[in-house]
């Protein structure tokens, strides 16, 4: 039987904050990750919030995040930028990163940050949705430690390299899409194995390449498929997906790319002779009125929502949804009642507590 | 029993460019429409070559193509640029919009422009590709006519609006990804359907949404699938980016957009009240030393695709491919030996032939 501990947004962040800067985060780096990691939580990508947590602070500890980067810009153009973060945490760097793209569009139109020697960036809804204020399209991608074979491949070569755009809207919410670029996320595996339940065919292999519906292969050596899941629907497509994330994110800013990747977990240890530096991103953001006036590009993008949620449903009580939508919701619901966490997470937590003395009740 | 004709590259390129000067192209206008519908021959995408000549010549005798279009720029920023296409052929206004966004990243870095009041464009490659010599990656999108439904719908509602990205490398070919957002695309099932064989689950559903084998079904108002083909192997993602492409393509450039984007075939009406102009393309390019020095990511592209390319196989005898090898052997293949056309098409060349008076011999 699964329980699990209900703890409130507020409570949770500063909680987050302050260990971060236990760990030698300068105070605004800790509200910074604190932010990245707790939205995450907020908008319902469990994998990808303070159950993360734990994994970033090994790294710390083994000095393979740097706690107090000094991040610096090496080429630029008007619209353009490569930037080295110092091997600190992704969840500063990208922030930082689209803070230029963001600058670059207000001044020329767009602009486009990448970002070598870096580590993972927590969700890339975060940054991307950073643009949103400012009229902005907002575009986020990165690459990741390698666990998806490429189409007609047995070998983990790219990560689940995932793709995100958000784009404004009038009175209509933002439509935002975050999406994994292997038939599923690493996220939907851990949640059918804590439940014991097995996947469907099309998300995994064995190490033999054979298929697989049990999610603890891929702790056996098993890999994730690319979206599309086999040859005859399109997983070609899914690893050309995977691959262009892989190039802009690490070949473009320098940082390593496809089996090259360093691993997330701390008690693997990268490999020799790496092509590049650390983890790699890439950010950017298009001004809407470097194309058309911005309410008017509004006003129609509400059109384009309310009509694809009028689309003619499959099932009469599943509407068609508009990318973002369910992320949304949790977070609505999560920010008024809590976050939910599950009962390892939370004794996760606890652990973090016991080791930093920084307490944290429900 | 289905015969095919050979005919060579050169004699077929000249016939088509003489072809669009009889419809009233100017001379340089027919001369890059040919170029673009024959790279779609030569690529092997054959759906997309001389076998949409006619298509687009009812259009054009239809005055839904403009023959002399004045092209347009609408808005403009250093790095971004809408464009009116004035009702032209997207085989024409899709490489105008390509040299201004490659200006722009000349000058600035990066370059984007969206176009509205087009046409079809051919294929996505040939657009993204003009950014290669210049040592810039490429980008084309375009929307199309509804024939997709989304996840959870069951609705034409979006095109098989493709994605393409053109990226250089040093001694090693160009990669270049260009896929359809549907788990396949039309030109499959148009070679399933001559060839009379049943198609995959997943690629198509009958008119009530239900699961359809038989390719003559999208005839019958069945619907195509995105890529993902169902909720469970994510459908909602292959929607996700088919949607993008509409919005970048559609909302942001002043087109039409999801169900109101005029149909290709000559004989289906557009929709009344529409929301825009025509159809809609976004295309674009990064230059590579706006993040670092061309050579130095041309030469961490090699290395790129080498270990990609010795990815271990799933089957001995078919190694692991990069995006755009086939499409390229295609090319190498077809450039030397000619260009073979199926039985149907030829006899559409034909009758063009007869109509016009330019006569097309092997």
């Amino acid at each position: 039987m699964m329980t699990e501990v209900l703890i409130g947004r507020e409570k949770l962040q500063n909680w987050v904050e302050r260990v971060f800067e236990h760990y030698g985060f300068s105070a605004e780096n800790a509200r910074l990750s604190a932010d990245v990691l707790i939205s995450a939580d907020l908008r319902g990508i469990d994998s990808h919030g303070v159950a993360r947590l734990s994994g970033y602070l090994r790294l710390i500890e083994k000095k393979r995040i740097n706690s107090a980067p000094q991040m610096k810009i090496l080429h630029e153009t008007p619209s353009t930028a490569s930037f080295d973060a110092d091997g600190g945490i992704g969840l500063v760097s990208a922030p930082a990163a689209m803070d230029i793209a963001i600058e670059k569009a207000k001044n020329v139109g767009s602009g486009w940050v990448a970002i070598q020697n870096s580590n993972h960036f927590g969700i890339a809804a975060y940054h991307a949705m950073k643009a949103l204020p400012y009229d902005m399209i907002g575009f986020a991608v990165t690459n990741a430690s390698p666990l998806v074979t490429p189409a007609l491949g047995t070998e983990r070569m790219l990560g689940t390299n995932p793709i995100c755009l958000a784009i404004p809207a009038l009175h209509e919410p933002a439509f935002v899409l975050d999406m994994a670029t292997s038939a599923a996320s690493n996220g939907k595996l851990e949640i059918a194995e804590r439940a014991g339940k097995n996947i469907p065919k099309g998300w995994l292999t064995q190490k033999d390449g054979s298929d697989s519906e049990n999610p603890s292969e891929l702790k056996n050596g098993g890999m994730l498929l690319t979206l599309g899941s086999d040859m005859d629907h399109g997983s070609y497509k899914g690893y050309g997906l995977s691959a262009v994330v892989d190039i802009l994110s690490g070949v473009l800013s320098g940082a390593n790319y496809g089996p090259w990747v360093p691993p997330f977990v701390a008690f693997l240890d990268p490999l020799n002779d790496l092509p590049g530096k650390g983890i790699g991103h890439f950010v950017g953001a298009w001004r809407i009125d470097g194309f058309r006036p911005a309410d008017e590009f509004k006003t129609h993008m509400d059109q384009w929502i309310q009509r694809f949620r009028e689309t003619k449903p499959l099932h009469s009580n599943h509407p068609v949804q508009i990318p973002g939508d369910k992320e949304r919701a949790h977070h609505t619901k999560r920010s008024l009642n809590g976050i939910p966490l599950v009962q390892k997470v939370w004794e996760d937590l606890q652990n973090i507590s016991a080791q930093t003395g920084i307490v944290l009740a429900t």
